[in-house]
């Protein structure tokens, strides 16, 4: 079976996980809003990053910073100045355009790979690269641009009464600042000592030109960011520990090897303050896509802050006796894209018999937005078996189902990725017992009802 | 003692609950960032309320919709039209003010009632009101203000390159439009019938002109929402159902009767599509405040929607054959001032023995932002104490701490409100057990340590 982003996306609408953002409006731009499957889902892996990089992890605490921020925060972390793409018109058709996604669009098409990425060059580099290639504008077909200016991608809005320049505030553009900025209060009130990391899950803005890929490139999306504190010169070491952990945590929740590819950066396409950086891609329907930028920033980040603030950012370590603006490694991870990752790698279409092919999200347990369904054979069941659920309800997110046929309820569970199906059945009440399915196995067994609290018990873990 | 909100500011700041966001730059109006602790308890709050509103209760589902929506929702809504602040200037000193605020500050200092709330009230009868009073500017006491105009609190941004009108969006006012837009896409996917409801927990904007009270009123706020449907006339019962529910949720949490008020709103303070509306109320330090509303709107939003966007709202009852436009009753709870209520009840200055006071902040330990400190007695114990700490962990937001003398540590958990601490002794390595002490009676026992996890299953459940 081939899996297509388009039989992904019609599953998802179908079955709650995805809809277009305001729909019956015609929609908004790339918005997408999370059904009641949807919801559950993106819930859990937030609950399974919270879990492993912050709770169970003895290192790291979290935060919840405000979306707004005081504008002197992009001053410092450079978004007012150089967080920009570089866009330019066709002067025949008056489309507007990405000048490296025009370039990379280019290459790809004629077979051209380039050393590092066309992000890095300057206006002019690509202004000449499209001159030399004589690049033409993929809507009308001529060749007769502008020149390229930046557009910063920040979303702006106003804060108060009036809309004038000193009432200017911006959404931000990544969680990382927050933390940045709260260095000094979380270890003052965490008392944590260096190594140790701030964890924050919220909402980033980014005025995209392009946005697309269904949930993969969107303006609004959700980021759980680490930024991870440490002695200079311990950072390299701590890149390779948190590259891992991020590597291990993929895979814990059952993402395959070969649908994983970790790409280091050469040289040319670090930022000028990085040492190391590197991407963890998933492998799309669409291709592979950054899933997890994991970066040692060095100490540029506070420095910047400590300039711009004046506040002293720095640690001192009372046992070294030595005083030092920390340097930071982070793993920034995109929700929303880790989120469809899932989804791609847990679809599949399984021929069981001659030609009766089933459709099966085989999510982890810990993902799966139905942990059990609860299934009385005949409606005549319904009673004792919507006890059961009830009483599981309190545990886990459960459904409960008694309309149609087993087989074909067994299926639709199967389609939404729900691991376990009870069935009570006309001999539940003599033996006191149900048949649990595994939705992978597609195994039944019997188990007693006062033991199914003790059976699932480990079954969610990870 | 007295309870103020100066102490429990103090205490929010002091240990790591609520920072003033961008405090290296100044701050930000009233913006607030949550630190290590108050992230925990505010996800516990949203934990608790999905738990009970739509995990456990099988009337509801969730959803998790975009903060941008297309523009066409706020006129449906009303906020592109309605939704506005009387603002009026002082001509004297150029302040700028609310003119209900003033009104009800006015009142409340010279201790005058008025029937309903000043909110209803038309421009021009709180013009009349002011000129009658005689009331004066508070900035600079002059009685000479302008006429009282509106403005609209949505926050307005720009999607796309361009800053003209077609590219004009707003940050949502509220979560609520997101489910109503999709109540047809999440009856479909979720296969539910009516009566049920629609969940969802999320941030809003609202560009207020006084926010103030700490996080009690804030620009950027987070909201719990449930949009229950139901068939026209049930929707009285329902409306009675789920306020009930509500008081019963702070209740199953803790909170004290002489802590909450219920205000039914009577006819005159109605919104004109509302069949009834009741606030729950808050006693905190600076007086009643509104947390939780709960309103019967009939079917103004549904019939709102259909008739701007000709999409069809109604639903078919198969069984009845009934085909109708639902009712919605809407219980909306702000997650920010619940968080702050629960503080604030949770806040307490105890005398043990004569002179010796401690704080303590009494969560409901399924609020509590660490539930389990680990404590070695000595520094030479800590390697077991950490083995116990580790596996907790896995379950349990845990904190490990082995600094200073034990008092002082009960001291330091009793104020950020953990309700049990383990504390390993010399004792522990050879009888295979651990005094645990409860927070709020401070009483130990002595549990063996393969015991921890059966000793605990029970206690952070409500």
């Amino acid at each position: 079976m081939e899996k297509t982003m388009d039989k992904i996306v019609a599953l998802a609408k179908a079955r709650g996980f995805v809809y277009p953002g305001s729909e019956i409006y015609g929609g908004l731009a790339n918005t997408w809003d999370y059904g009641n499957l949807g919801v559950e889902l993106k819930n859990n892996v937030k609950k399974a990053w919270w879990q492993k990089f912050i709770q169970e992890n003895p290192y790291n605490v979290g935060v919840d910073c405000a979306i707004l921020m005081n504008p002197q925060t992009w001053v410092a972390s450079g978004h007012l100045g150089g967080f920009s793409d570089p866009l330019m018109d066709c002067k025949e058709c008056h489309e507007r355009f990405r000048a490296d996604k025009l370039i990379e669009d280019y290459n790809q098409e004629k077979g051209i790979i380039i050393e590092g990425s066309v992000d890095a060059w300057s206006n002019e580099d690509m202004k000449k690269y499209i001159e030399e290639h004589n690049i033409v504008c993929p809507t009308c077909g001529k060749h007769n641009f502008t020149d390229i200016r930046q557009f910063n991608l920040m979303f702006k809005t106003f804060q108060g009464v009036t809309e004038d320049a000193k009432n200017v505030v911006y959404l931000r553009p990544e969680t990382a600042q927050g933390i940045f900025v709260n260095f000094k209060n979380v270890q003052r009130t965490s008392r944590k000592k260096i190594p140790f990391g701030i964890g924050q899950i919220g909402k980033s803005f980014r005025n995209e030109i392009t946005p697309g890929n269904f949930t993969f490139r969107t303006r609004e999306f959700e980021q759980m960011e680490l930024e991870f504190f440490c002695e200079p010169d311990t950072d390299l070491e701590w890149f390779a520990y948190w590259r891992q952990f991020c590597i291990d945590w993929l895979k814990s929740l059952g993402m395959k090897d070969e649908e994983i590819r970790v790409r280091d950066h050469d040289a040319a396409e670090l930022s000028f303050y990085s040492k190391a950086t590197t991407d963890i891609e998933f492998l799309f329907p669409f291709g592979w896509g950054e899933l997890w930028g994991i970066a040692d920033r060095t100490d540029y980040d506070l420095t910047q802050h400590q300039n711009v603030s004046k506040e002293d950012m720095s640690y001192y370590d009372d046992e070294k006796k030595l005083r030092y603006i920390p340097y930071v490694v982070e793993p920034s991870l995109g929700a929303d894209r880790v989120v469809l990752a899932f989804l791609c790698a847990a679809y599949d279409e399984e021929e069981i018999e001659e030609g009766d092919i089933r459709t099966v999200l085989h999510f982890h347990p810990a993902l799966a937005p139905v942990k059990i369904g609860v299934l009385p054979l005949s409606k005549k069941l319904s009673e004792p078996a919507e006890k059961i659920y009830m009483e599981l309800c309190k545990t886990y997110n459960c459904e409960f189902d008694d309309r149609g046929n087993i087989g074909k309820r067994y299926r639709r569970q199967d389609e939404i990725g729900t691991p376990f199906c009870i069935t009570y059945d006309f001999e539940s009440e003599t033996d006191g017992a149900v048949t649990v399915r595994d939705r992978d196995t597609m195994q039944q067994e019997r188990i007693k009802i006062e033991d199914l609290k003790t059976y699932f018990e480990n079954k969610f873990k990870f």
